[in-house]
């Protein structure tokens, strides 16, 4: 199958077998025939560390290469304070992470890291992040590998969280978008089977599309009438405040859905047509299998979701939506750091990675 | 580089000679080091056969490997008339181009069909193809394989003028949209170097994305709104026709706007900001660092490129932007059937072609 000739196959098993990346099965089945030795990918040979820095939160985890959470670590953590604390941070939870696991630090193939803002992925570094004062393109990857010797992958929020997902939760899927609405909205867009990021890493950044229906709201991006401006969880506690309750966050926006509040019901029904509105632009470009609705909102999917799917499927040429499917999240709050480890565990079994350490 | 032994090289360099893949360079400039034969791809090994099935023409061409076109034919063939009248027309075409060229069916390494409606790229079936009556669900590799032993790939147009457009005119470019402006309107999705097809071949078709101002307008396809239904050629046919001046083909509109006249020069503007707003989603969700504005009414290009650029750089983030180009299309009328021609020599020349040859 391989084209490979046997001599050429025996040695290069016997070389991963030296790595520990593949390992003998104990207890094959027999099928009757003749034995023959039989051999799998051993997960465990290897860790990656995963990071998930939010705007006020940052969340550190160690998974094996299969992307099986092993252990945790998370703190508040003001983004704003800069990169040298945060990445301190990540360092020393790895620190104290990895003992308790009996791996070295030696044995961290990737380290993969999600970051709430836009980022050049081929250098990781920050690009004009809005909410990430002093991050403007600073080195992250230099910055860790000071420490640790491995390859350092960084990504926006949204990039990985849809990696998270896919990896996760739709293992057969190879196109999906994955739209996380929270404070504000944007995608990360699967085709073929890979995340892409378009020309300067920009793909995905729907936040800013602009809804007729909301030609006359200012955004502070500078345009009028963007998608952000009114379906966001930041609108959404903007328009349902009142004098006597003052929303911040999207959190109070789904809890006020959950205790019944017809206003918020209404408004986040409202929210997702708006979002289906310019989903079925994307659907019509990409023709995705699968729409995932992940972020803070999507805690209050039902509504959200429904609104989404009201528009999507009236508006689409019924080719694209025939198969199509609309969903909430799966991997929810563990999208981001699941699909962090994801983006490092890519990279350490790349077949690049895979020859140079043959070759080493 | 390439991690192999010198032996196994030079065993499947001789192997490529001997198919004629590759050949000597006889006019190899000296580096003045120790002599080394120097090789190289050699394009004229085969030929391709590409054909574009339009709704009233028919074009096929013979190309080599680098999709150079070395001989032609067109007639007027009504894609009404089914597919076995076409594919015999091909097959005819074939048999008499290749004579004149010196090369036997039998040097023929792979046939690119492109058809003017949907089609299931895996099985090179039209499905449900709205103008070619007697060709829903037909094999067209089948039935082209009678006759030819070659692998057959069929596309729509849009995505063969796409794979056209990109391999003759932006060899460095991996992420491109192309937008073919006809009798509909149609998109092909190049993403990371590759034409994005999606989960079911129906990526690209923006036809039908709703447009605010157009709310009122009903489309065939059931809805309203429709981009198609305000910006084709054939609604600006209609838009711009009078008791005294009936207009019915988007040829005969361009002509009115090179003729200087005001409405027409107008309408096209218009419909260049109509599709610009369909677009800035598209660019907000791919990034692309290329659009590119094909099909009959860019032939009108200075009015209708205008117009999508107005809206295209008013609406969407700057960072999709800073890069951006808009351009009307450099393959311009031969963009279809030089990606005809591309899509097969891709498969021909794939590893997966190559090594079933060296084996055979």
């Amino acid at each position: 199958m391989t084209g490979l000739s046997r001599p050429t196959i025996t040695q290069r098993i016997d070389q991963l077998l030296e790595l520990g990346l593949i390992a003998p099965v104990e207890d094959a089945a027999s099928t009757g025939g003749r034995p023959s030795s039989q051999i799998a990918f051993n997960p465990r040979a290897r860790v990656v560390l995963a990071a998930d820095l939010g705007a006020l939160h940052t969340r550190v985890a160690v998974t094996d290469l299969d992307g099986v959470l092993l252990a945790e670590a998370s703190s508040p953590h003001d983004i704003a304070e800069g990169p040298e604390a945060a990445i301190d941070w990540i360092l020393q939870s790895a620190k104290s992470l990895l003992p308790d696991l009996d791996y070295l630090p030696e044995q961290i193939a990737g380290i993969g890291i999600g970051v709430p803002g836009p980022v050049e992925f081929s250098t990781g570094r920050p690009i004009n992040p809005p909410i990430m004062p002093g991050w403007d393109r600073f080195d992250i990857p230099s910055a860790i590998r000071t420490q640790i010797d491995a390859p350092v992958l960084v990504d926006n929020d949204v990039n990985i969280m849809a990696l998270g997902e896919l990896s996760t939760s739709w293992p057969d899927v190879t196109d999906l978008i994955f739209v996380k609405v929270a404070t504000g909205i944007g995608a990360g867009v699967i085709s073929g089977g890979t995340l892409r990021r378009g020309a300067n890493g920009a793909a995905g950044d729907i936040g800013h599309v602009a809804l007729a229906r909301a030609a006359d709201t200012p955004c502070p991006c500078g345009n009028r009438g963007c998608i952000e401006a009114v379906a966001s969880g930041r609108a959404l506690a903007r328009a349902l405040s009142t004098p006597e309750r003052q929303l911040k966050r999207p959190s109070e926006v789904v809890a006020l859905a959950k205790s019944g509040d017809v206003e918020a019901i209404q408004a986040i029904r409202q929210a997702g047509r708006d979002i289906g509105e310019v989903l079925t632009s994307c659907v019509s470009l990409m023709n995705p299998s699968t729409i995932v609705i992940g972020g803070t909102m999507a805690q209050a999917a039902e509504h959200l979701v429904a609104g989404v799917r009201e528009v999507v499927y009236a508006r689409s040429i019924p080719l694209s939506t025939e198969h199509l499917t609309i969903a909430p999240s799966r991997a929810a709050a563990n999208a981001a750091i699941l699909g962090a480890a994801q983006l490092a565990i890519d990279t350490a079994l790349s077949p690049e990675r895979i020859a140079a350490a043959l070759s080493g």
